[in-house]
């Protein structure tokens, strides 16, 4: 397959042609393929971080724009904005993010795992937020200068809220991950829906665990995509090996109106921590998608995933490619 | 203290002389002291019923209607009503609740521990509903006849919701106690507030766990009882010996508009279990209250408590008495 | 229903018309009722006993023998034999069973919750025997004076083999529950057949664990009793509370020539814990069958259980009601 | 037996006729025996209590006094003093023990399971001390108005100190059962020395688990009690069933001068909890043995034990019935 | 030591001249030493595999077959036939095997970590079989183009079921690890024995785990090697640290008549995790052999290892050498 | 920074020019950076070893010495006698340390993660010593050709004891880590003083775990470094992640005459595990400090720790800058 030709009729979306692209290797017969210059973020990109992982991009004015999950040397956690030209190359702020609010909900315990999705008129950032537990917290912004924080989104414990990026049936949409106050080992993807970004309900059962690499739990990655068969996600699954959590990740394809309603979903993986920046780190063998770039013109998809829990890795796909693997390999 | 003297200016509220009453024993200093007839509900009041416990009374016509928890002999959890002229002898429907709404959300997997709270002009029922994992139901009933199911309040995993009996500030308001998907070793109270029922939001913390009889977890009781110096609100706190959990109850009050903020709590418990039916059931060492009866003009009070997770009990307290032992055992 | 209309045409086997009886209660609707004298065996019916219970008894002579579970006031468990002539009163071996056979089996590390079957021409014992971890010991007698020991049925880790009274389609048939080296929170029913009572194979699972009362571990309980329309087993069931596990019991049918193949089974339990010495004792809340006693003619069946692993007690129950019982309770 | 023909030639120390007797009961063979007016002191003898067990008394002046474990009702785990006249009917000091000596150590966490001993010219009341974890806290009265408080023995985590009523070559001597900071599930007894009270150091093992009853842990109970024969030890043990521990006692006999060697150890148990007062309450199924007093003309002794971790009890037993058992029954 | 001088009069069995070989690494003074062009087998040597490690390789025809566990992109466990001229290049049948057989026993759970076995006239493969649990799967084949499949050895729970090459005493025999239903933290060696390879007893317990290495279970790894003085079998033995198993392995001297006699065990490990083949994968720290490959006149042996649960190595040893470094370093 | 221009006012203590040295590399702000030929012990250094580790050294002579832990190929924890002329490259004595002492504590169950002090005329090794559970053995040697061995300084359950190089207030100091049995989840440092180096009291709480790095358990690590603002001490923290421990290590500062008393603390680690010989061995991600050789002219200081239990590795630091390092990054 050569560059030159991709094309999709599939996507919906703009075209993006600037996003980070590599050639799947010769010989490599994986529907996602690995960035040759991972990881593309390291660990100690800024002066205080012990690592850079799970982290969130977006286009903004004319190069990107990102969310970064930077654990410093203490080994806190908290979430940095950062931009780049080529979304490769990363200026990461050293100083964490602000928010304005209410300051019973802005007030610091943790913060990680961040998405950026944009909605209509500005960027929402939704992250892992310590509030008396994990739950979900809800910023957004215009400029990536000021960051305004709303109410959390739902009582914890909750991990990985990731926005759709547009309403749904006339409300905001997002699913997310409950789990407990620790390594919770369990963990299935519902989905919610708010008039307002502040009240949530009419929650429903989007896809629980399965066999294999997802046989612990699983949780949404970047913001959804959307094609014309159903919204793309991309969703990070969990074995539980005799040595420790592994993290995969696949994709499920739901439905466009009634988006806890799955169509299809790999039962193999997508992507599986095999090299040593995914296999070696803080938490060996962890492959976490957080965030992806699309050209809706070529279906071009760049992830970004955290590897190991440590740095920050770039894989490829194609959206056709994965649509056509994804049905011929789905279980549900 | 005589029965003819009890009076109250402290309880906002209705009259309701009828509740049941029994005084003080002689010799018992207590705070809160039990029935003499306990416990009123056998575990074999219906024909299929294992245990019933863990339930919920409320004046209703000219006596008294309920939602009661009735463990089958499937050990399968489900809630029932019953009816009673005097709130102590109880006909209890052999055929569990059945609800209108959403099948999505009506589907039975499984329901207990409920709550029943009057807002405005009909009674809410809460209680833990199984919908891949516990959280709370929510439905209506003009008569306890027909009772219709909203959306579950909240995202798994939740128990004991627990309605306020009005608005506050606008917004329905409820207490819950997040959770995990199994028996939970944590569990703090929080506060969600609504505008139409069916989205929550602006979730607070209002209290976690202390040391001794609450040091494991905490969770709302019976519908908050309002006074004017705030919302009274009698919790379960449980403790974990080398022989498993101890449920045990005290109290709280909480500010009138602003109920996530905690003004009193009561240090030591008020009630905790040591009668044999309290002690020996299908779990021993239970006392877990989920409705108060009131009468406003004395400030009497009829708490009605699960005995070892099998029978149910009825405790008496006078509201102005418990409103001195708080402010003067409080610790927060 | 009086005693003197009690007849069967359902259950096959011998009369036995002495076996202990009692009416069922009146007011009392369950399949299976207690004994009015129960416990039948106190824990120190012999001098050194701390706990008898989860034994078994047959008919012999022209009264009754058995095997029983005797744990000393070292808590070692072992097994003991006894005589009755009416199947309530006791007299039980101070001292324990001695076996002949190969040292490496015989050799003692510790013996319980025995039963035994006639087959042919003989009593077979099984029960829990420690060889380098629990797994099933078997044993025949002919006249409860010698008894010699065969080869351990199964590797470890395994408890509840129980066989069955003939052969099956020629070959000797146990039931078992495969388990591990502790306080196993797993358990299912599996099938076994041996052509010579000392190797075992085609090994078929039988039936597993449900919700409710029988949602942690299930075990055959007594040996099944052959009706026309099926094996008769009573089972016990574990249901996991947060202060620990409830032993109940329940039955099934099987299928008369393929044993592995469940016919009927109840949902609800047939017996509880409810009672005090149930409910109080060694290990709270315990309701453990091992044997029945069976009069053909009337159907009539008396049922010893253990009860909170500390004494021995007796329920009846009359095979055609148990039958209706069934299939109109069934949930497989 | 008679009691006007007890009498002893094996137990050192001073006559005590006046401590609490009764005979054992006909029928009853046990070496150890219940007193019929069991339990002694109840949970509420002071008004906060929510407990008094696990507790030791002394003879004192004309009469006895004692240091008792009173858990309030916030479940806080405290020490009081209290009197009687007969060992029996005791007066507790509804105030906890206030102790003189460095703040950092008199600072109270938590104070359980006292032990009393005179040594020399005063009371040593040594007890689980929370000092960022529990170790042994020791202090001295000699009229139990004032308690000076010393250095904790040890680094925590420990329990269960328990000093020796003389010097032994020199050193004081105690012995204790290192633990950690929970429901410890392990547990042995050492032994450690002193020049001053303060600095302790040649730890020996003593001895640890065995089978059956004190298969998970063991710990000293009361002040050892001199025989010629060498110090008789009541221990307690813990049995781990599958709902929780049990703790049962009995006896070890120590070398005279070398306390760490172990001479005699009963196989069984003396007692274990089988009363309903011992079965039911805030931890079921708990003997526990803080306390004895002895007279050693006729060798009698009334051993003070915490029941269910609720309640005190009395038992009884004489010493050479108590080595000639502890001989016979002995397992090391 | 030069690869022309290597003769053996100790081992039994065939001359194998073309196994794989490479003379130990100068330098090294270790007993099994690593092939340098390991590992041999790529996690990705067939399309859809995750990881190929665990398996077994036989001599077949002028070459070599073997039966290979490849965990597919969905980490589901099965076992592939394939073949190789070489021993070290290996083709690998992309489809997993398919078994005749009762469809009870041949119908998929999983099936993991085979090994394969010449007796008399046909090779046998026995594998961790899913059937409601980890059982021993058995089946046999000529030709490696058909596999018959008989009963499932054993009940559930258990892993590493590896056959003698020979009947003993005239029964087929195999050791065991029973086990149960997860990462089970124990783990034993036994032997069972069989008149027809479906009904199995008499089964006798080998060995146990010992410190160090072997501290947490240890089981059998390739088919024993027959030699004058006992069967040589490699067991794999597993160390527990704070951050999960490590797997290495030893080896043990079994007597030849009655094989759970175990004359001489290492005390040391052969060869534990070191590369980084074996230190980072799937499963951090493992090596786990399945096979050995022999050439009785010279005495060389080529292990097959899984590593890291990921890849699949070689490992060489004579096997006089093994045997003098075992005597002279047996605990037993 | 130049080696030629470092001095230090602050450090106390000796000229020790020839201690090993590198300047920390170019573009790297570390305070403390890794020697590039890192591991400067393999983990084969001797013949019999799995891994040496965790290591102690000290000047000695015209040289130096150390004692080191050695696990051999059984994984059999013990310590061995080094010597080096530039601290660099050492010879490992093959055997293991021998000791005279009483038999009762020099019998040997385990040795490991050993430090050495020298005091006044002598030096003095503690290391983890097995004596029915872990504590801290003590013994001294004059020339690291004969060590007696002395009692073990606490109770078991301990680990980290680590002597202060001078007596304060006219006692020998030591810190140590009280814990459990196994890999304890806890763990706090704590001080004890003692008279002769065989009693032990007056124990004080120093600190305890915080978030991030150090929220499961710390323990102190080399010898604490006199300087004229406190005692320097380095210390080992450790963070459970979902695929197990981390060990990093970070520096505080004690009071000098109260070491008990903490003045500075490192919120951030120094150094935590990011090289392949830190992340990859037999426990993955482990950076463990037991010595440091100090030369107090230049403040300069060379940190031995544990890499990965597998390997010795060096670090360097300057203590001016480490002190600076800690008050600006102190969280107490």
């Amino acid at each position: 397959m050569e560059a030159a030709t991709l094309q999709s009729t599939t996507m919906l979306g703009s075209a993006l042609p600037s996003i980070p692209w590599e050639e799947r290797p010769v010989g490599n017969s994986d529907v996602v393929w690995r960035y040759s210059g991972n990881p593309v973020i390291p660990r100690d990109a800024i002066p205080t971080s012990n690592s850079i992982f799970n982290s969130a991009v977006v286009p903004f004015n004319d190069g990107f724009a990102g969310v970064f999950r930077c654990d410093d040397k203490r080994r806190v956690m908290n979430i940095h904005r950062g931009f780049s030209k080529d979304a490769i190359h990363w200026e990461i702020d050293p100083e964490p993010l602000q928010f304005s609010g209410d300051p019973e909900v802005t007030a610091f315990e943790y913060r990680y795992d961040p998405r950026v999705c944009w909605i209509e008129d500005r960027y929402y950032v939704t992250w892992c937020n310590g509030y008396h537990g994990p739950t979900i917290g809800v910023a957004y912004t215009y400029d990536f200068e000021t960051f305004h924080q709303l109410e959390n989104a739902f009582l914890p414990f909750n991990r990985n809220g990731v926005l759709f990026p547009r309403k749904i049936n006339g409300k905001y949409a997002m699913v997310s991950r409950p789990s407990d106050n620790g390594h919770t080992p369990f963990g299935d993807i519902y989905y919610s829906e708010s008039p307002d970004m502040e009240h949530w309900g009419k929650h429903r059962f989007v896809m629980g665990t399965k066999g294999g690499w997802q046989s612990t739990k699983i949780g949404a990655g970047p913001t959804p995509i959307e094609t014309n068969e159903g919204w793309l996600l991309f969703y990070h699954g969990v074995l539980t090996s005799c040595n420790g959590f592994v993290y995969s990740f696949g994709a499920a394809l739901l439905d466009l109106e009634q988006p806890w309603k799955v169509r299809y979903r790999t039962a193999p993986y997508l992507l599986a921590p095999q090299t040593l920046y995914e296999c070696v780190g803080d938490v060996p063998n962890v492959a976490f998608p957080c965030a992806a770039l699309t050209d809706a013109p070529t279906g071009r998809i760049a992830i970004y995933y955290g590897c190991a829990d440590t740095v920050t890795g770039i894989a490829f796909a194609q959206v056709d490619e994965v649509l056509s693997f994804l049905k011929a390999n789905s279980e549900l």
